[in-house]
């Protein structure tokens, strides 16, 4: 059972994190350890090369991974990264939107690891694994 | 001797990045494999705690590393970030501007391997190591 | 279709890399971009508390990821391991095998990105990424 | 003031990591949250290409950010590897040892961040960032 609802972890983010809010972020499902995110993506997510920037997708997989961690403990927002590893894999243009699925790998007391795999359609452009700290 | 300088940074980011040109960033130095950025940073960078946001700081690490793989290959804009690890180390409001330090420890044919500390005045608050793809 | 067997992988350590020679690995399946290697562990593979050595699941991984990438191309004996991120999830003792189960998550003409997942039993008590170069 | 001398961290390899102890590694100095090893290397050490193999990269940086974690808080010889980076940068043989000068970027309660940079002599071959739990 997840203990964090779509719509607590978007009111968490208006509170918090006005740069997240204004993704217009889809939050697809929240469950106990894994969560899925679609982000509407365009012109303004690109770097040169007209491809999807480095930061957007690093974004999108820290969200899904906050989202999937709190879908496990419930809303401790105080629950932050202490690392991310992004291996980028394919390009992609702003076309299609991003979806983000996180799953958690470990949940401790101290600390949970999971990992994100970032599609655009089919597609998987980018994995990340990551750590968050739990207070 | 670099191979780019400041203001050819910030029109590579005019014409093809805007979610970093809009970030009002302070190009303080591209050396031939090292480069200097500072962000200023408000109330929009942060996230739930009133801490930094990891992917400002990750933006921020990775506009660095950029700037530092240009600085000595020159405007090869497609340079793509291949893999990046950050490491959160302390946390930081919005009271000071955020500084990234980026270096390069490998320059291959293909490859660019480097890192970046950012640093809030004297206090280290993140790490990350980075691989660019040359094209 | 895979492009190396399991006797052709053990006949490259056996000629080229002594320590993982050593290791009487079982080589259970080489796939096209895929890989499954488990090793028998013994108090040699231990560190203080009674705990499988980082280096020898580190070890594991790479050469699950070896073999996942030359099933996929061949065998590119000078296919090399050019960066690796290991998240240590849950101590495991020396009482059964580790088990590695690697797969690509990408393959370019000159990069290969997997992952790999490390088991004791049903237990994943370890999880890498890694990129191997392709010459 | 270093909280473990290197005589002490031998004993601890003696005692609880056969394989570390058996590298006759040269303890050049603990300090305070810093460390300097070196390995000498021979064939038992290569992989193919004979070029030095990356898991003997990663148990010395492993090794020398254990010993400058201790150095940092005295024999907790359950301090344990949760997450690590290796970045390889170039080629080395087996003509000349291996250093590994281990540095903590951060030292906290629960969690030490430290980088290990890897030289067979003045060339940097490897680096690595990695965590330690703190029990």
């Amino acid at each position: 059972m997840s203990k964090l609802t779509p719509a607590e972890f978007l009111a968490i983010l208006e509170r918090g994190m006005p740069s997240a809010h204004a993704l217009n972020l889809d939050v697809r499902s929240i469950e106990h350890g894994s969560a899925t995110l679609v982000l509407p993506v365009d012109a303004s997510h690109l770097r040169p090369g007209a491809t999807l920037a480095g930061p957007t997708l690093f974004m999108l997989a820290d969200l899904a991974l906050y989202a999937a961690v709190m879908g496990a403990i419930g809303p401790v927002e105080n629950a932050v990264t202490t690392s991310m590893t992004l291996n980028f894999l394919r390009r992609a243009g702003a076309e299609a939107p991003l979806r983000a699925e996180a799953k958690l790998l470990k949940l401790g007391r101290r600390l949970a690891v999971g990992d994100v795999s970032l599609y655009v359609g089919d597609a998987l452009v980018a994995h990340a694994t990551g750590t968050y700290s739990i207070p």
